[in-house]
């Protein structure tokens, strides 16, 4: 009765949070082979009723297919779980959230223990597992060998992005576009405090500034290219020295607003330092070069 | 040998650094009549050079025009430029960068001298005035008559947005903007110091920057729903608990790769805040309420 021919690559799945079981139920629901295993039992369950092979420990998880993909609360979780477990010969895709670090000495300690190690860093939330419209995808790093080989499988629950040999480095792109993200909502975060003592609803401003950082996003671009060059100055339009002119007009209309410039303030001192130093003829490519010690 | 015969709104416009040499081109190009005034004269030379009329003093390029554009440094430039020019009558549309408190005051000040008033906020970078498929525009408020008067000859540097009777809602519409833009760009500035010691091209990095930033930037409208109902909780994924839960990671990250956490820190401190305050099952929107005072 197989409709299908070419037998789905079997995995095994340890951590059934929100993130593990929106993955389980993409894999399953694509017809791919499951066992599963959580630390508390409860939430293999229902996987259980969908299919899933319900192990009664890490170990055995570990023994019953080649693909071993862990998605934990964190490294030391993947540690104490994976203590036991014989990672001969096994294929160990780690979405554990990590940081470099982390993920470089897990890659370590896996190949000591005869594994091959790829790492990964989810950019979604569970709601986007297994949505491929939703966009989320997984960031891969580690063996290239190992993600060519299960690319197919791993693909089943969100897009994939393989980014280099270098374990670390999904978890440190991961964690790159996560800040960024947090300083873009520090800034929207200002925006709607401004207008909370004002008769604006948030839902006139909220379009505007949607519109307006979607506008604005591909200036990183613009960011890199200047990084490579090194040259900050050439062609800027809109220099430091204009920019910090302008800061007193977002201070005072903070305060006008009585609103915290606590999110704004780092950036623009970092910005006044820049100019300090002489960086008046530049654009804000500078300020990066203040972060880095 | 008019090829139109509708005349075209002359227009009078003061100050010419470089917004105002772009919104002056953009008029000289559609052939509308143009009268400038720029306090140090030599700016206005090479536009005189494409058709304009150069005034030799303020008060003589009020006299000009009923419509008196007005794109100086300042607030305080407004005010010394049009000391003895005679504002009644004039329709005075007030595109200096200012602070909502400023522009309310500059309306009163203009009413009083028997000129209507209309206050911009421009949303573009001199390069973007005079092309449309650049995007930029203009935020209005203040007298909506005036902005209906007057909106096919404001539309032709840039587009138009009018946000409100309040003329201090264009300042403050346009200081929320970029103060996102802002947060935005410090996130981004996080990321890029991120990889400064890797392997890593800032060019490789900079599209999934880009289409991420993208992607999350329309959270904003989630954000507007849930300041406007009021209920931070409902249908939250990833919680504010599980945010903070995840914060070490970012810290530690930026400290493995020698960045200095400075612009990404006090968005996480107010996280934890309102963690501490009970807003765990939120999501980020509580935020916002610690910085209003």
């Amino acid at each position: 009765m197989a409709q299908n021919t070419v037998e789905k690559t079997s995995v095994t799945l340890l951590g059934l949070g929100a993130m593990g079981t929106a993955l389980a139920r993409g894999w399953l629901a694509a017809g791919h082979p499951l066992t599963v295993w959580n630390r508390t039992p409860a939430r293999a369950a229902a996987l259980a009723a969908e299919g899933a092979r319900v192990a009664d420990s890490a170990a055995e998880a570990v023994a019953a297919n080649t693909l071993v993909v862990v998605c934990l609360l964190d490294d030391t979780s993947v540690g104490e779980a994976l203590t036991g477990a014989d990672l001969a010969g096994r294929d160990l895709v780690n979405l554990t959230t990590s940081t470099p670090a982390q993920a470089r000495a897990r890659a370590e300690w896996a190949g000591e223990r005869g594994a091959r190690y790829l790492d990964g860093g989810i950019m979604a939330v569970p709601s986007m597992i297994g949505v491929p419209e939703a966009g989320g995808y997984v960031f891969y790093s580690g063996s290239r060998e190992l993600f060519e080989r299960h690319r197919e499988t791993l693909e089943v629950p969100a897009g994939t992005t393989y980014v280099g040999a270098d374990a670390g480095f999904a978890a440190l792109y991961d964690v790159a576009l996560l800040s960024a993200m947090y300083g873009m909502f520090a800034g929207a975060a200002h925006a709607f405090a401004l207008i909370r003592k004002e008769d604006i609803a948030p839902a006139s401003l909220a379009p505007l500034l949607a519109d307006w950082l979607v506008a604005m996003a591909p200036a990183v671009h613009q960011t890199a290219d200047r990084l490579r060059s090194g040259d900050y100055t050439k062609g800027v339009v809109s220099n430091l020295a204009m920019q910090v002119a302008g800061t007193p007009t977002f201070l005072s209309t903070a305060e006008q607003q009585g609103v915290s410039p606590e999110l704004l303030s780092p950036y623009f001192k970092l910005m006044r330092r820049r100019l300090a130093e002489g960086g008046g003829e530049e654009d804000l490519t500078g300020v990066i070069d203040l972060l880095v010690h």
